[in-house]
């Protein structure tokens, strides 16, 4: 592809791949942070957000069907950074009292990587005239950042007291 | 360190060298956008933001010396997987007109990362009774979150038309 002709609908198509990456990556992760988070309020948000990541993941698809390609994925290093630190967090930490605000921590750098992509996404979409594709995107980004919420809710309300006992 | 005795004040301190690996990674990243951008305002936000970030820099230096630790960076694998993903972009989209919006959003994938990491630290710093860091952890979150927003006001009211021309 000629670097000149890259548009903004190229780059749409191309962040698209790479939070579709980012997806598959984290609807792996969550099960594990589920098992490892010792709050039972914690496995259960680890648990919901699994569930609503298939969803967001469904959507992406429909977004690829919507301007014609197929649903393919594309090294997303920044996901992968983000994880392998968390797996570091929970490693160091692991049955110490401050692993689950290790975990929350981990959490809500994945959720503001998100937030960042699907905000970016949603509103390239809107210049691009996709309303339907912005609708979905802004779904999830809102999605995300209720997630990021209930988090920090959970680390105030109950992980962090724990942890610095 | 026996893992058992890790406690939020190690998290918070482990945290710590993280967020100063990162700013000093982005301290050296920005000019290298704000010479990439095509846009007058959007070259600005990078040279304000790095101004602003050499002094994020000396904040977490003051924090480092009230808990009585040296400033010491830890390798933070997030943020380097976030840059290298925004030098792909730059170099897949060079001189191209979507160039522009491909470095705000990479920039605010960075941003996101800072909100996520200095949101923490400061509910964490609250907890340990360190009220003097987590002000200072509050108003370099709130600069953070002022510089997406900038950028996001720049995305919408004059690169993304340009790109998707």
């Amino acid at each position: 592809m000629a670097k000149k002709s890259m548009l903004l609908s190229d780059l749409f198509h191309e962040t698209l791949k790479d939070i579709y990456f980012a997806e598959k990556q984290i609807v792996k992760t969550l099960p594990k942070l589920a098992k490892k988070a010792q709050s039972r309020d914690l496995k259960d948000a680890f648990e919901t957000h699994r569930k609503q990541t298939e969803e967001h993941i469904e959507r992406l698809e429909q977004i690829f069907k919507m301007i014609g390609k197929a649903a393919r994925t594309t090294e997303c290093k920044a996901i992968e950074g983000i994880l392998e630190e968390g797996d570091e967090v929970a490693e160091l930490f692991a049955d110490g009292k401050a692993l689950d605000a290790g975990l929350i921590a981990a959490a809500q750098a994945v959720e503001h990587y998100e937030m960042a992509r699907y905000g970016t996404l949603a509103t390239w979409a809107e210049e691009l005239g996709m309303d339907d594709a912005a609708e979905l995107l802004r779904q999830t980004w809102q999605e995300e950042r209720e997630t990021d919420e209930l988090l920090s809710h959970l680390a105030v309300s109950e992980v962090n007291q724990e942890a610095a006992a």
